[in-house]
């Protein structure tokens, strides 16, 4: 059985690809295990560093091109496909700087791959086969500015920027598609997840990464936040178990409600500072130079804390045991 | 300055058009009071009672279309248009019945003709005109089932119906295309609108209609909810007052937040049976056979109260009186 990657070259994306190939078990919306036989990744070019096929791996097959294209859309799905990483997407900044271009592909792309899910969907239902499982890599941009004062399982999602209105709209469209069984999908409202590699990809957090990376490398950095700005995160380790564990969940577990709001930590600027320091040396502190941008803390900066992901936690969802465990991971990584 | 009215053949279209037609004045993006010179009425076919133009009462154009068809919906707003009521759509269970058509409808139509919306903004905004000024008629159905046991401003909407996902995703991009300043967009979050004529158009609410237009008319009804099912009601005039108040208001009034919940009665069946019995006899009564369905009555016929909209109502939305007042409104009609 096949498993689609979107974004199969991005950060999330390649270090997903590489556990899928190394071995990774998957369960079908039958709740069948399974180890992939093939993984078909698709993004618009090819990873720098892409797993390698080995004997007894799956087998890879990269699909160059844009999920915005409804024709090459249709063509990433097919009867074998059990399972779908949608990892694609125009990021935050990208998509505030280009209207369009977040549209198409934020929002067409994931309708003309959804299109695609179904109709494979059909398919593989006259071989009795299950729906195809869909997991969505939704965002916390989903909740706008001002901030909520407190999130859970019940805040209402009300997203101020076009990206968090692209994935929240998605993410309505996947869970009518479940509920309608044309497909078995979920969506995973991620935090920030570090630490991504320093090329910017137009994330307007990409701060969260950089601030880490650069302090771990002993580089200055400057903080568009202030010391004791809350930011939530978890690192790329959790966050590829999370999304190999929303794969090999039950639908009868989800219910109705097909996107889940994921634990995450909610650290200030300044405790991450510290634990950086803690590893790396007191000189850390030193490498940090604020500059509060009005234009950032209101919308990455005031994260409610404490913050508890209950019903991603029952559900079995991890998180990242606490910010030492979070800077070492980052500095193994 | 001209005014166009998608779905403007249906009950709340029609009804508006009149009202448009003889005279009700309303106000552009900029704040400025104007009656419209011409009213663009927009729907698949022309509605049989639609109003005829007279001496000194604006311009009456059909155009017969579907929003669906791009190139159709393109040529709807013109750079003179300075306001939409975009009324079109496919109700709940038609939506349900099929998929496609809702999606095709009710939500690319909606991206087709925010589109045209926007790009007759931009041709405004060389003439030192504000962009186009739009009121979406949303739906309760933005929240599903279980309808929650209490409904405020701050409740979280997630719907399970495809046509209240189809409506909630509209929203949101309305709220988007507003923010950036591309249209002056507010969506309102309507309930059960009261008498629609008998002609069934698929709206599985269609229930709260028939109950009081039949009972009015002394003719036997069944009612698909049981006496103490609580239903949210509201009179096609305060519907249209509403609608007329939501294109007055200024965009300054609405902050961010472009969704609306509106104002409406909360009443149970048998008071409503009440009511009527109160003009129409005690006859009413025995005319009502209760066959509750279990497939409408989760879905329609708890919706909580006491209901107060307290944003809506602080923003000068109306309510009707009081029941009795409402099927009196009803039996005039």
């Amino acid at each position: 059985m096949e498993v689609l990657i979107t974004g199969a070259a991005g950060f999330i994306g390649s270090t997903l690809a590489a556990r899928l190939a190394s071995g990774a078990g998957l369960k079908d919306s039958l709740g069948r295990s399974f180890q992939p036989s093939r993984l078909v990744l698709c993004d618009r070019a090819r990873a720098e560093q892409a797993p390698t096929p080995l004997a007894g791996q799956p087998q890879i097959e990269w699909r160059l091109g844009s999920i915005a294209d409804p024709a090459f859309a249709a063509t990433l799905v097919s009867p074998r496909t059990a399972c779908v990483f949608h990892l694609a997407g125009i990021v935050s900044g990208a998509a505030e700087a280009d209207f369009d271009a977040g549209l198409r592909v934020n929002l067409d792309g994931t309708r003309h791959l959804l299109e695609a899910a179904r109709r494979a969907g059909a398919a593989r239902a006259i071989d009795g086969l299950g729906p195809v499982r869909l997991v969505h890599a939704s965002s916390i941009a989903v909740y706008g500015v001002p901030i909520p004062g407190r999130i859970d399982d019940d805040t209402q999602p009300w997203p101020t920027l076009s990206y968090g209105v692209q994935k929240l709209a998605s993410e309505l469209l996947i869970g009518d598609l479940s509920r309608r069984g044309f497909i078995d999908g979920r969506s995973l409202r991620l935090s920030g997840v570090v630490v991504r590699p320093p090329n910017p990809n137009g994330a307007l957090s990409a701060f969260n990464s950089d601030l880490i990376r650069e302090l771990l490398a002993g580089r200055p950095v400057v903080s568009p936040v202030s010391p004791s700005a809350t930011i939530w995160l978890q690192s790329i380790r959790q966050t590829t178990d999370n999304l190999l564990h929303a794969m090999a969940l039950d639908a009868a577990a989800l219910g109705s409600q097909r996107a889940i709001l994921l634990p995450a930590l909610a650290c200030r600027i300044d405790e991450i500072v510290e634990a950086i320091a803690a590893i790396a040396g007191p000189d850390s502190r030193r490498l940090v130079t604020y500059r509060p941008d009005p234009r950032i803390e209101p919308m990455f900066g005031r994260w409610p804390r404490p913050f508890t992901a209950t019903r991603a936690r029952r559900l079995g969802f991890g998180v990242d045991g606490d910010l030492a465990e979070l800077v070492r991971a980052c500095s193994a990584a």
